[in-house]
């Protein structure tokens, strides 16, 4: 029976959401996607990973089915990057995966072929983020040209959150669709246990800040930030799986009194533990000083380098200033050096930024990173509405990835005020999937409009329960609805509590339609 | 005791806001602000309407002291409409009060003087809605030199909502901050008594849709929706106080087939009420026809005009067509009339629209309506987010405005599943006050960024209190802050427990502060 039929109850409503996959030619190269079935028969479909799903038991480890690791002692290095694979010409099962993953379908007619996904990495316009010791991640492509992406943060502090509450907020993350996962953990006695967890149930690339945990290994004590124990920290985390790292390597010590004249200083956490090991010991930013070594590190792995912008504006007042440029700039030369070492990078943008600046930043990033993909927090478009800052960094998000920004890092409501709880999370999550989507609208994806096109549809024959089953939160769409209908109105009553019963502008669109069309 | 002492309780934290009031020269000009007073001794003025305050009793009748209207038997006439006194250079006393309102000052180094708003007034790129017969009104300005103003709908429907509830809407939306309030309500009993309790109540321009009453006069019967009965309409609610009038007169019938062409077709109401009489009766829209008859009304009484979209898009796929565009052009044609007769007006918008066409949908109002005031519901930016479509239209709206859009109707969570309950009005008025206040900061209008710039330095000293106080919602922000603060913390910890108490950036500062400033 249709969930559309007189008979369905919105009490007993549930989405008819199947999960299918596509092959692709390679080995390995199954790529799964939720299918989202309508009464009148329309099937949309979206992208997913395997996570949710398996994650109860132990995830398939499909990247060593890719072949482009081996085996090196206790763990796995990658043959080569992703990067040196496909500047040789080189499609790995990888870049078709993402290709069918990008395209929603396999053949001839794919929106993004294989060929397109290795060229963007080839460029460097791309990247591919996938730790040989993480098999467990399912490839997915972050760049301009493909579908925005979305990240969320999660992590215990010593304050607050724990092991198992970190571990339902990552699945959270994924039943509402990150495309990747920070762990920002720092403070908690088993870093490396928690960490490990987290990437045994993670099917998306996880990232984390090095420093963090490098600081706690110094027991919280700037003065014993040596470069060993960062660079060890590093190598640690690289052999555990970790996908992407966020080095705050572009902050040198020439661009401090500019931050130092700010509103609001800094506010990146990994950025001012950077700074305060400069201050202290009077030297350079230890990750600039020895990048080469952690291009070596990030090279034997595949890990990607997410370049951190410890100078990013915390404050409307400070954006656009020259710490926060000068920080780009030094990026963009890390960026060359990335490129010549053949590791997969991109570049972390602000931040607090008025409206009218957000465009500006986008271009800056790729004139002086040379379009390497660009990952920005918001930005948040004005300071003055701690509890609904989801809603004032979608808005900036929303902008910078329409004009080209290739991921967004989610805001929950309790930006400014506390770390999120679960409810957060899934608020932060549907406002960046819903932002991410606008911006896909907005650059003209292929594709990108089916499910727009398809809730128009709904939305015109009154097909309630396929508008919710469209909606990026089903239930709660359905909920609402449900709980402000008359009680003695049918469901499938062809009007809704806005307009009531007696005129609605929906059902004249019948006759306009029988009217008008020939 | 400073809120910010070490003894301050955050269970019984309160803003400290007093309102205050700036005279002006003129006659009945004293314009009231809300002062936020922070620790430190600081003061922000923000805007603000003497309604919340007296609500329950009866509003002060402001309007009867300015001397633009006159007793004409049981009602009053305007003398002369805004539009007409600045055309012949006069400044009245609402231009004076609406100059110090915008500036937040009086005195030479204002911002916004009276001379000002008369020029925007007399080039019609300005309006100044204020009904005769609703004196208890507080002048305010729509237009793209000001900062962006908000509207909250409100109004019962027959399904839903009463009469005491609509009040309490009222009474929350003038809490936070509504701009103006459109009352749609339709479908009851007493239309008449409902609005004049609410134009009692209201101390902010009042609008309304008359087609809705039309409709309920012709007993729901589209046949028996008459000119003559329209007429009668748009009389007794001009002498009843409306202050502006929703009319669907550019949606003209050589349009209907571009209608009928669309995805959804028609979905504004009031347009579809237009389309369906023009439909039935083969006739051309009355409003449309008999314009010249409109205008005479609201001259009488300085009602002002909003031209409604009765053809906005409610999709993506229908944004941006022939019918929408086809409709602004009418309008344009219908604005030339409106100056003309000496009648205040503005330009109703989208709707549905991509992020990418945002600008344009401005651009081309600008041109074709000669830069009357325009006033958009959003635009959403994509159609797939049912119960976060306050999130999508605020997205949309802050880009418009950004670009010039003078006023936004907000949107609620509730949009396109249910009409609002009380929690919807206030998470959409919240939602739109930031991306109007966004939009101001992406204007550079004059101090605009006051507030911001406090809060940057509140949050540089740990100032939580003033944070909150500085905050669109400040219960709210408190409420997220205390509830995840471990019990065992001071309050006025230099910490949150976002990074615990280990390693904090804002704390950095300090030393960044001390080392490199001179």
């Amino acid at each position: 029976m249709s969930q559309n039929s007189p008979a369905a109850d919105p009490k007993t409503y549930r989405p008819d959401i199947r999960r299918v996959s596509i092959r692709g030619e390679r080995d390995g190269v199954e790529v799964p996607f939720d299918e989202l079935n309508l009464s009148n028969g329309e099937k949309i479909l979206v992208n997913a990973v395997s996570g949710p799903q398996n994650i109860q038991g132990a995830l398939p480890k499909i990247g060593k089915r890719f072949g482009t690791s081996e085996p090196s002692g206790e763990v796995r290095r990658c043959k080569k990057t992703q990067l040196e694979y496909a500047r040789e010409g080189t499609i790995t099962p990888q870049m078709e995966y993402v290709a069918i993953r990008e395209s929603g379908k396999n053949g001839p007619d794919m929106a993004f072929t294989p060929q397109t996904v290795m060229q963007e990495l080839a460029s460097g316009h791309a990247a591919l983020p996938c730790n040989a010791n993480h098999p467990e991640c399912e490839p997915m492509i972050i760049g301009s040209r493909f579908s925005c992406k979305v990240n969320a943060n999660i992590g215990a502090s010593s304050v607050s959150s724990g092991f198992s509450e970190e571990l339902k907020k990552l699945r959270l993350a994924l039943r509402h669709g990150a495309d990747t996962v920070m762990d920002l953990s720092t403070g908690i006695e088993d870093l490396t246990g928690l960490r490990n967890a987290m990437l045994r149930a993670s099917p998306v690339p996880l990232g984390t800040v090095p420093a963090y945990e490098a600081l706690d290994r110094a027991e919280g004590k700037i003065d014993n930030l040596t470069w060993e124990l960062f660079r060890d920290t590093v190598i640690s985390q690289a052999r555990q799986g970790v996908d992407y790292f966020t080095i705050h390597a572009g902050l040198t010590a020439d661009l401090l009194p500019y931050a130092a004249s700010r509103s609001l200083g800094i506010v990146s956490r990994g950025g001012s533990v950077m700074a305060a090991a400069m201050m202290r010991r009077g030297e350079e930013n230890l990750a600039w000083e020895h990048f080469d070594e952690l291009l070596e590190i990030c090279h034997d792995y595949d890990v990607a380098l997410s370049l951190g912008d410890g100078l990013r504006p915390g404050c409307i007042a400070d954006a656009c200033d020259k710490a926060q440029y000068g920080e780009l700039a030094n990026i963009g030369k890390l960026i060359e050096r990335c490129r010549k070492a053949g590791v997969q990078a991109f570049v972390e943008g602000p931040g607090h930024v008025p409206f009218n600046r957000v465009e500006e930043n986008e271009r800056l990033e790729e004139i002086l990173c040379d379009r390497a993909p660009f990952y920005t927090l918001g930005p948040l478009v004005t300071d003055i509405a701690p509890g609904y800052d989801h809603i004032t960094s979608a808005i900036g998000g929303t902008a910078i990835a329409a004009y080209g920004a290739a991921m967004l890092c989610y805001v929950t409501p309790s930006e400014h005020l506390a770390l999120p709880e679960e409810d957060d999370v899934k608020e932060g999550l549907i406002t960046y999937r819903l932002a991410a989507h606008a911006a896909d609208l907005a650059k003209g994806l292929p594709g990108a409009r089916a499910r727009d096109d398809a809730m128009a549809r709904a939305r015109a024959e009154f097909r309630w329960f396929d508008q919710f089953t469209l909606s990026l939160d089903p239930m709660h769409a359905c909920e609402v609805w449900r709980s402000r209908m008359p009680e003695n109105c049918s469901h499938t009553a062809a009007f809704c509590s806005m307009c009531g019963p007696r005129f609605c502008p929906i059902r004249l669109n019948r006759e306009l339609t029988q009217k008008y069309s020939h």
